[in-house]
């Protein structure tokens, strides 16, 4: 059997929320509790059925491709790959894009564990560089610059940042693209955009591809619609790799669903995309009251819907066995910082999806245990 | 980029349907023209509006899990894995079963030429064992045991098969099952069974794991139902590889969408996977009528919806230039033979999804073109 395969470890998520009971506070949620707009769904099942649910173009059908290039800031519809969630596009970019034998990924943490374990499975070297959680986990454009050797072929780049809820402005992407482009053989960045439409700044977050022309974006309508199950994202690519991930997409899985990528063509069209943004700014300000209410120290969520709570001193050095004792004996879920990378340790990452009763409950019995 | 994925050459099917104009007979197709059952789309839509379109496990919801293991023959839920079509379990089971370090992959052709061409980007060698065109490319068990070598460790046939129709019946299975039985470390089976129920026999074609515990089984919804929009089948593999598979699975996009889950479990649960077989049997009827009446000799198709019609001598050299002249000349898409495999020259694959009086169109055509 495949040997790389064997060798990825298990994923500390899964761990800790298979500890969940039924009495316990579920901040360990990685995804929305809201309904879908069940019209769109509708609309979009009657469509297929009506005009055939046919396989169509292996990057998606014309439409919702169009409707996506418009929404990532007017790109040539052709760059862009309508895949079964931002997972296929991560997994599409980094097989792509790198070559085995020779290039390495760069991954920007505290950051989801798939990306280097995609690596993994794919043969390819992964090396992390920190944001640093004195200063609240703030993209630092020269300290990913520092790291960046002639080997390092993609930085991977999650904004706004699960865990850390934090978003690369402006000022930062600038830096960055201008950094890049002094190098002689400058890697691409991929964006992974996932948590895009759910920001809690004046402005949307900015687009590295409006800095820098070796961009992928990789997003999704997962969790800015509550459509998770619906397994419908896309690709971003700069013009000469859009065919070779479309290749790679086409033998992985053919298509996306054409049902999911209907939705995705209301959704744009309509404006649709930010629906839920109101809701969990109203989220994020009912678990940031509850978290101080209780004197708990934690990152201040700029995007997402995660708050990183800060552990204190006694229970700092291991995220792991603080959230495997905070479940089993606080009830509450939470993910250790760890698993997103060392330097998010003595961190929990909490999610605020679920309802204000409940981060109000889990806030106090966090507290509780902490004490 | 990966120098894996340049060097895969393109698609000679694609390229055949990309010189189609709308004035031509198209019998290229691979795959159904019917409309889908619209009542199951709305029903699974409004299911996940009111259940939340959510993420569910990785490997599928269990209800859909459950009718998918008791439609294999009952087997334990535990080994199916619900995927974004058959496309994405062959690529699971090609990944999971073969160290690319020291195993191969045994094509029996002729095959869908996506087989190899996966086996290529995962740097997986490839050996191919030919079905015989003078046998009407019957399955044969003895060919397939000859070429079988210690580094053979997954041998893929596809029954019915894609592009001859013919169907790998019990004796054969046994025969295959008891001669891999016998070898000191027996290779594993995967079965695309993408076209399972279509069938002309009078039983349905048996099943390989009732045979062989070493089987994968890949299937799917796209071509028993006219739902290849949808992108929802499964992979069945032995207890030891179920969670490796599940595990590519996750990397590469997290899950199958759950309105096609749900699709599969309204499909199976109220029996409909054969629905549309009474529909290809008409077709069936009607393309063999119009091949005899032009007077072109084809091989008789047990299942799917194919039909490998044979080049006369003069044009059987070269299929290739056949089927581009007959698309520019002839008006009439088909796909060369050689598309699926050496064995395969000499003949062009003509799909009878059309309309009964395309297929009569298309075969007159056919036979003017090659008088």
């Amino acid at each position: 059997m495949n040997p790389r395969l064997e060798a990825i470890p298990g994923s500390l998520i899964r761990e800790l929320n298979a500890r969940k009971r039924p009495e316990h506070v579920d901040l360990g949620l990685g995804e929305p509790l809201l309904l879908p707009d069940a019209s769109l769904l509708a609309e979009a099942a009657a469509w297929a059925a009506e005009s055939g649910c046919r396989y169509g173009p292996n990057a998606g059908l014309p439409e919702p491709r169009a409707a996506v290039a418009s929404y990532l800031g007017d790109v040539a519809p052709d760059r862009v790959i309508l895949t079964n969630g931002s997972q296929e596009a991560i997994f599409l970019a980094i097989k792509t894009v790198c070559d085995p034998a020779r290039h390495e990924v760069l991954v920007v943490e505290p950051a989801y564990p798939l990306y280097r374990k995609i690596a993994q499975l794919e043969g390819i070297a992964c090396r992390s560089v920190a944001c640093e959680a004195a200063s609240d986990f703030a993209f630092d454009p020269a300290a990913i610059l520092a790291e960046v050797t002639p080997a390092t072929r993609l930085i991977v780049v999650c904004s706004p940042c699960n865990p850390t809820g934090r978003i690369a402005g402006a000022a930062i992407l600038g830096a960055l693209a201008a950094g890049l482009e002094r190098l002689s053989d400058p890697p691409y960045v991929l964006m992974d955009e996932a948590y895009r439409e759910l920001y809690y700044t004046p402005e949307a977050p900015p687009r590295m591809q409006a800095f820098y022309s070796r961009t992928l974006v990789a997003g999704s309508l997962s969790k800015s619609n509550a459509l998770t199950g619906l397994r419908l994202g896309w690709l971003l690519a700069p013009e000469d790799f859009a065919p070779l991930a479309t290749k790679v997409h086409q033998f992985l899985l053919t298509s996306a669903n054409v049902v999911g990528q209907r939705v995705a063509q209301l959704l744009l069209e309509r404006a649709l995309l930010g629906a839920h943004r109101p809701h969990y700014a109203r989220q994020r300000a009912a678990f940031e009251e509850a978290l101080r209410a209780h004197g708990l120290a934690f990152v201040p969520p700029e995007g997402a819907f995660y708050a990183l709570v800060r552990l204190p001193p006694r229970l700092a050095g291991d995220s792991i066995a603080a959230a495997r004792a905070l479940v089993d004996e606080g009830g509450v879920v939470a993910i250790p910082g760890r698993a997103f990378g060392a330097c998010a340790e003595g961190f929990l990452r909490c999610s605020f999806v679920a309802a204000p009763p409940a981060l109000a409950a889990g806030a106090k019995r966090i507290a509780g245990f902490v004490a």
